[in-house]
């Protein structure tokens, strides 16, 4: 078997056997593929696709290429969500403390953030001594005991995906679903939850521009699950705005303990509500979504939630008495507000401008050899479909430097104000099963 | 300027500025841009094209990444031709003295054969003691003397082809109009002849399968020829059989010594007359094809052909007594006749199985690292349009080797013969200028 015949059958639209990709992912891992034959085998892909059968071939394969995570030992059904990534997304903080609180054990391995996403990982570590790097056998002590862990990948996890995605990252091969789709799918399934919910972005601020795309790249992966057998299911959510009010790694921990408190944002406090049910309901805590919401409500009135994510800083080392004084966070040097000058109604908020500002002010890593500044961000006063009159606050900027004139100005672009009144669209648009 | 850019660029079907053209051409030549950006953007090309704009520019920067062959020392019009390359084409050994005998400078770069396709510097070098391996200043020499010099490629002349065609090779991106276009024109342009003459082949033996990616990609490189202000022309001509009778290093040379003592089949003179005709109205030797051909015809019957043919091989340190003795070649150990087992005519003899049995007989490479036997190779005995009769010769395998029954097989397989009466088709189907 040859590469370059792998690749020029793939180039000219033709399905890619199973022993071929086996010969790929093995060779590739191995070395004894060169990286050059893979980006052309990878561009070949991303113009011509793969089918159904193909992507699941290739997951599979990716998944067993490092080490498969076991969770028997942890009793009961273990559950695990993903989200492609967003600006201001700090769902996993809240949404696995509310549904771990309700029963349902969360063995969740979580990533870095890239661009201007942020990462679970990098949000948690501005609560002090908080380990993410924790050994599979206290994760799963952690899991059994506390109900909830949220880790760093382990080093053997699904090594043929951190080869493929570097090479993507410097090929132009990022934007592909059959790729982006078994990226996913081999890391979720690898990392050996029993259910898998997936919270698909779409808008400006995510991966998928369009409902469109998002709703392809949710049904492969729901469908690659299924055919390993894997309860997957997906939702497609919102990421024209940014999501919640806080952007940036502490204010989001922040931001996160108030929606625990019962105190959060409409926006998150429901899609926790909407996600956090079909966990509930893949994990048999619950057997409606009805049932699920309410349950969820309730461990949020009654501070279970709140005290399940205590539990997990605990568990994990960190300084549990920043999530009851949240004064304690490190505020940044220079607080700025930016006012509106227009009155009306905020229809737009884009994403991704504020989630590159607030990058740019230090939240975020343009390369992963940057350092993030844990204070720095942007916290929204305004969201869509609010009312603004001159010289309100629409956001306060937060960042430890001082060249934020222009950032200030691209910020204040990227709130479109308009003077009719806006209705606001629902937070998660689709739920595909 | 990243590669990265350029590349997703290229994928979403943009234009490729000239800038970025030139940030490309020198990172790679200077192994700043690695192989697996340049692999991933090479089959960008291969799905999206280039337009004319971009292929003259890559062209250009190419042809000047290394040496360009200064021939201004040679007086009057310098004439180049090159053929894409097909099975039994030993053009070039024939038409080189023919245009050369009529006045005509011809100062000629070739390249080896690879595959079912055979390379003019491979079969020169059956005469025994030939050069093919010349300095610069002794084929401009040779040209102003002889007026005809075929040699070797200088090593640094355009080495930006030398390294994309390796990558291509192993990549699936040998098959992109715009990528063999710039490939083949920067190595003509670069070797400095003031007109150049297009042999594109189409067929079966051809690396274009049909008349319409021949004709896309005769008026890509006529075009990128005008754009740097060269007298270009193409002739699209017929490779679905092989060109001539001979296939086969020393048979070929044999085959064009009788050609040019006026004893060839008529598709290779007709060729000849064709193409020599145009290169003399390139060259101004004469004013109209019809007197191009009249002379060439005259050189043949005068002898004058073949004494230039052996002017160039005495030039070049070759033993010129071959050429007048023919039985001096070495012939092959095994000589087999393949009788027809069918009476009809001859509707089709597949080039490209003819191609690959000749380089299984020992005739050409599969890899660049093989030796070839000089004396290799098929003689046909009948061509498209003959009448055939059961037990009649349909050519003969020479070999050195003993496996050849399934290649004997094979090239029976490779004549179709029909029952009714086959019209010939013309060796050149079009003339482009």
């Amino acid at each position: 078997m040859r590469m370059v015949d792998i690749i020029t059958k793939k180039r000219d639209g033709k399905e890619i056997s199973d022993q071929e990709i086996q010969f790929f992912v093995d060779g590739y891992v191995k070395g004894d593929i060169p990286d050059y034959q893979v980006s052309a085998f990878l561009m070949a892909i991303v113009f011509k696709g793969m089918n159904t059968k193909e992507i699941s071939t290739l997951t599979k394969l990716m998944m067993h290429s490092g080490d498969i995570i076991n969770l028997d030992s942890i009793k009961g059904i273990k559950a695990d969500k993903h989200s492609t990534g967003g600006v201001g997304d700090k769902t996993s903080l809240v949404l696995g403390p509310m549904v771990a609180a309700c029963g349902l054990k969360i063995a969740k391995m979580s990533g870095r953030g890239l661009g201007h996403t942020g990462g679970t990982l990098d949000k948690m570590e501005s609560i002090p001594h908080l380990k993410i790097e924790i050994d599979e056998k206290d994760f799963i002590k952690q899991v059994n005991e506390v109900g909830l862990a949220i880790v760093g990948q382990s080093g053997h996890l699904v090594p043929a995906d951190k080869k493929l995605y570097a090479l993507r990252d410097v090929t132009g091969t990022v934007e592909s679903i059959p790729l982006i789709a078994s990226s996913v799918m081999s890391k979720k399934l690898a990392s050996g939850s029993d259910t898998i919910l997936l919270d698909v972005k779409f808008g400006s601020g995510a991966f998928m521009k369009d409902l469109n795309s998002a709703r392809e790249l949710a049904k492969t992966m729901v469908a690659i699950g299924k055919s390993l057998n894997r309860d997957t299911r997906a939702i497609l959510t919102d990421m024209e705005q940014p999501l919640g009010l806080a952007i940036g790694n502490s204010l989001e921990v922040q931001e996160a303990v108030l929606t625990l408190k019962n105190k959060g944002p409409s926006d998150l406090v429901n899609l926790c509500l909407e996600a956090g049910a079909i966990m509930l309901v893949q994990g048999k805590v619950v057997s409606t979504l009805d049932e699920g919401r309410k349950k969820l409500q309730e461990v949020l009135e009654n501070g279970q939630a709140f005290l399940k994510l205590k539990e997990m800083v605990v568990a994990q080392g960190g300084d549990v008495t920043y999530l009851d004084d949240l004064s304690k966070f490190p505020t940044a040097k220079n607080i700025i507000a930016l006012k509106s000058k227009k009155a009306g109604y905020i229809s737009k908020i884009e994403a991704l401008t504020i989630g590159e500002c607030a990058m740019r002010l230090g939240a975020g890593r343009k390369t992963y050899a940057d350092k993030i500044d844990m204070a720095a961000g942007i916290v929204l006063k305004k969201k869509v479909g609010d009312r603004v009159e001159v010289g309100e606050v629409l956001c306060v900027l937060e960042t430890n430097g001082d060249e934020y004139i222009h950032i200030l100005e691209d910020v204040l672009k990227a709130f479109i104000i308009v003077d009719k009144k806006v209705s606001l669209p629902p937070i998660v648009h689709e739920y595909i099963k």
